[in-house]
């Protein structure tokens, strides 16, 4: 039997039949436009599966479960999707409606957790009983897995990672709070602070790496920089790191998971962040004589939308 | 069948049969003298086991299991001690010297977890899905329970609530960090911002409260002067209670407890605290249109450690 994995995201959705294994077999995707009523998105989406499975050389019949992730929240129980920004949906029965097209179970989970759940049944962190995983991006998103199965909590609010409060009173966030994770630990949050850097010190490496043109800053110049030994951009990735490793060692005083996997643009500094990482947990960790969290990159990339939403209905 | 609850504190080892509702049918205790062999301390344990299955008419026919709540953390697989502070204990294999008394199961578990463990058997968080429960005390103690067993993660670290960051470079903490909740949230933090209160305002009531001797004043005092509107007073305590709102919606943020129960004695503050507590979160709560966790004040008291180390076993 194989699984379907729908990733829906505010720009495509990408449709796959994944294996037992959690390895893709067949995959197709078309845009969104996301400004469409729910019933043509979904429409696609039916369309898409019967396309993906056609690929892969199989039928309907060899379908054991349909998953689905999506940008916001979902109730698992419902099948509905109660807020999803980007696509403008509220209370949307999406189970109901693809239900419609396929006599199969549906599963529908957040995007983030999807991609925590896929790395843990095919990834990095396959095996473990729990495992959080962080995605560095435009903001910070996080994914909890418990003995296999996804930990979205009461209301699904579970692994909001990005909005747990690191400095009181901090930088305004875009969720009406102030000093979010999201707001020291994202690739915004890198780019804040190198242009900060470059206003102090226009000499420094982080504007060389945008071409000189501060609006060109991207995570990439600052790491990319800081790699080099700039002074400016050091400054801003060790400040960077400095509040991913309090996160993180916040989140190993609540849920001491056996691993950490960082994911999202941002992990693409690869072991120099790791490195760091790795190093900062240790000054933190509570009774230091103890093993902390493995901290790893994702494997998955992309791959995990659609792999993770499949595992859904395993 | 009856479970026999193990409460081994610094002071005091009390132990009690606890029936299959999590009601105590009979208790013993005796002075813990932690300067002894362990062999000793466990040796008096298997005592009052005997005496308080006496008191109750019952014998060891009778005992389905015994589970141990400690002040430290533990091996729930090996049932070893690893470290307990108080008691001067590292690495002591708890479970097997009870059992060359007992041929019985023995489970051991944290004091503030077994505590959560009582309150979602047979207290105010009975029947959730997931309960964590904050001890507002000299420290700041954490107990998680995921359907019906306390969750201490990989390495029994889950949980330490009080050791979260919340202030990057705050106060200086106990346990080599700095800012952590325990320096905001505790009986010692209110005692620490009343002193400063007093210095800086002599007329104010938590100096009254403690008979203007500032080294009598104690939570009780600022919270006492708080209720009566004192101005002093009322800092503290709507500080505190900020501090204690943003480390419970940076729980909720990670885990989506349906409750969160507060105990320890700054929760003898009662409604006062806990209305205070309830409307701070509904300002930083993420996706305000679903409900949030509900917050409750813990029932069971002094016997959460002997209920709760009994509920280990079932």
């Amino acid at each position: 039997m194989v699984y379907i994995g729908i990733d829906l995201g505010g720009t495509n959705i990408a449709v796959g039949v994944v294996s037992e294994a959690g390895s893709i077999l067949s995959e197709v995707s078309v845009k969104t436009l996301a400004q469409r009523p729910y019933q043509e998105i979904v429409k696609d989406m039916a369309s898409c599966v019967r396309k993906a499975l056609n690929k892969a050389g199989l039928t309907e019949d060899d379908v054991k479960a349909i998953g689905i992730g999506v940008p916001g929240i979902a109730t698992e129980s419902t099948g509905t999707v109660l807020f999803c920004p980007n696509l403008n949906w509220t209370n949307v029965p999406v189970r109901d409606e693809l239900r419609k097209y396929f006599d199969k179970p549906v599963f529908i989970g957040n995007d983030a957790d999807v991609a925590a759940l896929a790395e843990s049944c095919a990834g990095v962190s396959a095996g473990s009983r729990c495992s959080v995983m962080i995605t560095l991006g435009t903001g910070v998103g996080g994914g909890i897995v418990i003995n296999g199965r996804p930990w979205t909590g009461a209301w699904g609010r579970g692994g909001e990672i990005g909005h747990m409060t690191l400095v009181p009173d901090g930088v305004p966030c875009t969720c009406g709070n102030n000093g979010c994770v999201e707001r020291y630990c994202s690739a915004t949050a890198l780019i804040r602070m190198g242009k900060q850097e470059c206003f102090a010190f226009p000499d420094c490496g982080i504007l060389a790496k945008a071409g000189g043109d501060p609006d060109r800053i991207s995570a990439k110049s600052v790491i990319d920089a800081a790699k080099e030994g700039d002074a400016s951009a050091l400054r801003v990735f060790n400040s960077f790191v400095y509040y991913l490793v309090l996160t993180i060692n916040n989140i190993t005083n609540v849920l001491d998971p056996d691993i950490v996997v960082l994911g999202g643009g941002v992990s693409r500094a690869g072991d120099f962040l790791l490195d760091a990482v790795r190093s900062g947990l240790k000054r933190y960790q509570m009774y230091k004589t103890l093993p902390g969290p493995r901290v790893e990159l994702a494997q998955l990339g992309n791959e995990a939308g659609i792999i993770g939403a499949a595992m859904l209905g395993k």
